[in-house]
């Protein structure tokens, strides 16, 4: 039961080969706040005997917020995979006709797994992306590099890392007839992306949201206001029914949807102001990994590109 | 890296309250050996530069049999969960409409993360069911039973287990809309089954069949014979793109597919006397909380019902 919290990267530029994708046009984005906090821990659901404390208000079926119904989109593969030291997220995604892939924050630990099931399914891996510079374990998108030939490294131009590609608001990252489109959304660290399927069903949160939680913004770049607009004007504004994948979870939880956090999230649900005094008390470890692991990911891992 | 292979129930008989399910008609299942054996470490996929060891030759797209889309079936609310100290997954399926829920296997440690999911979603949970006797932690439906009113407990009439609803092949554990139906595929214990859904979109193996491994037959009522049968009859029938969704990863990994399993199963592609003896050669240590665990969840846990 490790508090909800994860790491942050530095902001140190470094040498980047930049090869930027083609920019679509921004999104509108509505600043949205939300004020009306509900009691989330003290309402009780009138479905649970007495002995239940955890009960809460339910989310109505009119709603249909609740439903969760992964990967819809057709003509799409799609896997979650787990690290389990770090508790961390891998996605891969990739167009069944054709089979060009992505994969979403890669871990060094699970190169050989990753590997083996992209062989298996026959997939064309042609992108390996991180949400943000980790610090709580090493990507293994270098290596990755030097397995697979063609393959392109992808992170946020905001991050201070290199890779391939340098991503921002509004890239796009195709794969077959599918694409993941980035919305900055800072706040963890200055480099934090949202990745959104095509059609909203699905967004990569990385750290920014996790399942009924949030990225630590207590070093290095973090900033809770920003996390907290990141979240609200980027992640929020998405339809109720999107599927939320973060980074990580440590509760063995796998999957939310923007309508789940935006009533149940017990950090953004409440003001502003109550958001960054939880934030400024967290008073979390260190990662244990972070001292190795920021150095390496601002080159795509241990494995220098 | 655990070893693949869990654990098994003992065969004593206890009170049984039974109150069955309505019987469907057996599936009609056809005994298909598979002979085929790929040799699955050597192959090489020439996607992959040679440094990579694990390439396999991939699936045929025109197959389709790698595709997860997870949950297709319209209005099903679906969320799989994990209890981090056995790797055990636990599933939760409702009707969107009804609210009507089932949850498999969960774990007596995860309870208040699953009631306060079921909460939260406005569920009403009609029944717990347990795919069989685990041996590696205690399951939570008698506990559960005692915090939801109604709350219905099942397990396998053949696992020696007490529980509301005891279940055999082709019984159905209906949920709105929707329902499980029974196949009784013994082999890791005698009252193993897998559930599988009304579209046979998924289907829930237990520990009979894991992602690329399978439940070990070493003790108690294990025997690897029946396992190989129950799998190449009850489950390798079912269509290529049937998501297998198991009890138990070790390695992180969340679903596979009838197709990929039929294709690179290390165990289940090999002949039934290659199977019987890697089986009979794991090994294994015995489960660290058999002791505890089968005892209890011959009763629904530690409160017996």
């Amino acid at each position: 039961m490790t508090p909800m919290g994860a790491a942050v990267g530095t902001a140190s530029a470094i040498n980047c080969r930049v090869k930027p994708c083609h920019r679509a046009l921004a999104v509108s984005l509505r600043l949205r706040t939300n004020t009306d906090s509900p009691s989330y821990a003290a309402a009780q659901s009138r479905r649970f005997s007495p002995g239940l404390s955890s009960g809460v208000e339910p989310l109505r079926v009119a709603s249909r917020s609740y439903s969760s119904r992964t990967a819809m989109t057709e003509g799409l593969l799609f896997r979650q995979l787990l690290e389990l030291e770090s508790k961390t997220y891998t996605y891969l995604l990739a167009d069944t006709a054709t089979k060009e892939a992505v994969l979403i924050d890669p871990v060094l630990e699970t190169i050989d797994r990753d590997l083996k099931l992209i062989g298996e399914l026959g997939l064309n891996l042609k992108v390996a992306v991180n949400t943000h510079c980790h610090a709580d374990h090493i990507t293994s998108t270098g290596l990755m590099k030097k397995r697979l030939v063609g393959l392109k490294s992808a992170i946020s131009k905001y991050s201070g890392a290199s890779a391939d590609i340098l991503l921002s608001e509004g890239d796009k990252i195709p794969f077959g007839k599918h694409c993941l489109t980035v919305r900055d959304t800072p706040g963890h660290t200055d480099g934090c992306m949202t990745l959104v399927m095509e059609d909203q069903s699905m967004a990569f949160t990385g750290d920014t949201l996790l399942i009924r939680g949030c990225g630590r913004t207590d070093f290095q770049q973090g900033c809770a206001k920003r996390l907290y607009h990141s979240v609200h004007q980027k992640i929020f504004t998405l339809p109720d029914q999107c599927l939320i994948y973060p980074a990580h979870d440590y509760l063995g939880q796998t999957v939310s949807t923007v309508g789940e956090e935006r009533k149940f999230n017990p950090r953004l649900t409440k003001s502003i102001e109550q958001f960054v005094d939880i934030m400024n008390n967290l008073n979390l470890p260190k990662p244990a990994k972070i001292d190795i692991s920021v150095p390496a990911n601002l080159v795509c891992g241990l494995h220098e590109v």
